[in-house]
């Protein structure tokens, strides 16, 4: 724990002064008092991204799903179970970044929710008829962020099965984003390495750039650096 | 945990010689490669059952669903994910087990899983219209193995909401079991203390006797005992 704070104590303070809101984890949807819906997702690059963001000399916020990981030095942390819960923690606070915030959304957030919660535990009705799940669509949190009047620099990540590039770059354009952190989902969660794909209205670049995965601790180190720098041509681009 | 290990090993050996399946945690039915139906179980209450049980002096083999829990010193563990693959795991070892053993199910298990898996990740429409979901009835992995030919001594487990003693005894006569163990769920899941009512067919005690809360390692210790206690009576009961 001292190396650790001896090596977070020399990183490049390329974040000082800024301050960063950082989703992670997946939300709970709950379908009756026992039951939800959920999303897999261990919010480990969002906590190691929110470490990396500390280190890096940001203020940190994090607002967290229901995940079992401990909370990295100096970041606040908010605990939230619903992706309405999610929005309201989050939006007033991106509202109070802007444009020299930063906002990255690695949460796993449900896009539909149960559209009725039952009051106590659905019963099997013995006729072996199941019941059939109603769903509401959740709104979209960074969509709702990047639409600010004045938004912060708004990070996206995209889980995908398939497509990674295309998927990615799709969620970029309807958003309007500056970059979104593809990521081949299934293979990786809960994994404590990965490889990323970063996509901006240009280009798409694996990180590590070989191409090949890499610890969650060094890449998200990697990935703040280089959402740093992207940053400040971004705020140059800016009004 | 030297102390622990001292202690454990002056606990009463109870359930020498005994064979004990224990399922515990929720169970996750993917509806698609990142979301999936999940029940709230941290697991604890199976897990401390199944250490109270080891240091009790009995051979226990813990099937569990997706918990972040260590495995007690001794319990051969089973990580599966859906309630299919829990049955698969528990059905030939409770026959194995025959009338001399015990199998307590704790886990909470989805009645019901998506009908259909889809192969990659669903996509919002972009018209605003959510899927519907699709249930299957999961088959009923208690009910299953008290009806076997031989059938260990099964404890069940109702976490209700509401209505306890009622909903436990319902769960009793319907699976013929000799112990139902209820649990006000939702109020007491992930905490460390927790107070249980014991059902069977002519009484209904609450543990500890005094129907306040403890600590779920003391009250495990306490159930475990009681199990010891009420198998051999109902082994005499048995051809």
């Amino acid at each position: 724990a001292l190396l650790e704070a001896v090596i977070a104590h020399f990183r490049p303070k390329r974040l000082a002064g800024c301050e960063l809101l950082i989703t992670a984890g997946p939300t709970f949807e709950p379908i009756d008092p026992v039951r939800g819906l959920t999303n897999r997702s261990s919010g480990k690059m969002g906590f190691a991204l929110a470490r990396a963001a500390a280190e890096a000399g940001a203020r940190v916020t994090l607002v967290a799903g229901p995940v079992h990981l401990p909370t990295p030095a100096g970041v606040q942390r908010i605990d939230v179970q619903t992706a309405q819960d999610m929005l309201q923690a989050v939006l007033p606070r991106a509202q109070a970044l802007g444009r020299q915030g930063v906002f990255i959304a690695t949460a796993a957030v449900a896009d539909w929710r149960p559209a009725a919660l039952a009051p106590h535990k659905l019963k099997k009705d013995g006729k072996k008829v199941p019941p059939q799940l109603e769903l509401s669509e959740n709104e979209d949190i960074l969509a709702r962020v990047a639409a600010l009047p004045a938004p912060p620099f708004c990070v996206g990540f995209a889980a995908e099965s398939e497509q990674l590039e295309a998927h990615a770059r799709d969620k970029l354009i309807r958003k309007k984003l500056p970059l979104v952190v593809g990521n081949l989902g299934p293979a990786t969660f809960g994994r404590d390495d990965n490889s990323l794909l970063l996509v901006d209205a240009h280009h798409a670049t694996p990180l590590p750039a070989d191409g090949r995965s890499a610890d969650k601790r060094l890449l998200a180190c990697a990935l703040i650096d280089e959402i740093a720098r992207r940053r400040l041509d971004w705020l140059h681009t800016q009004a």
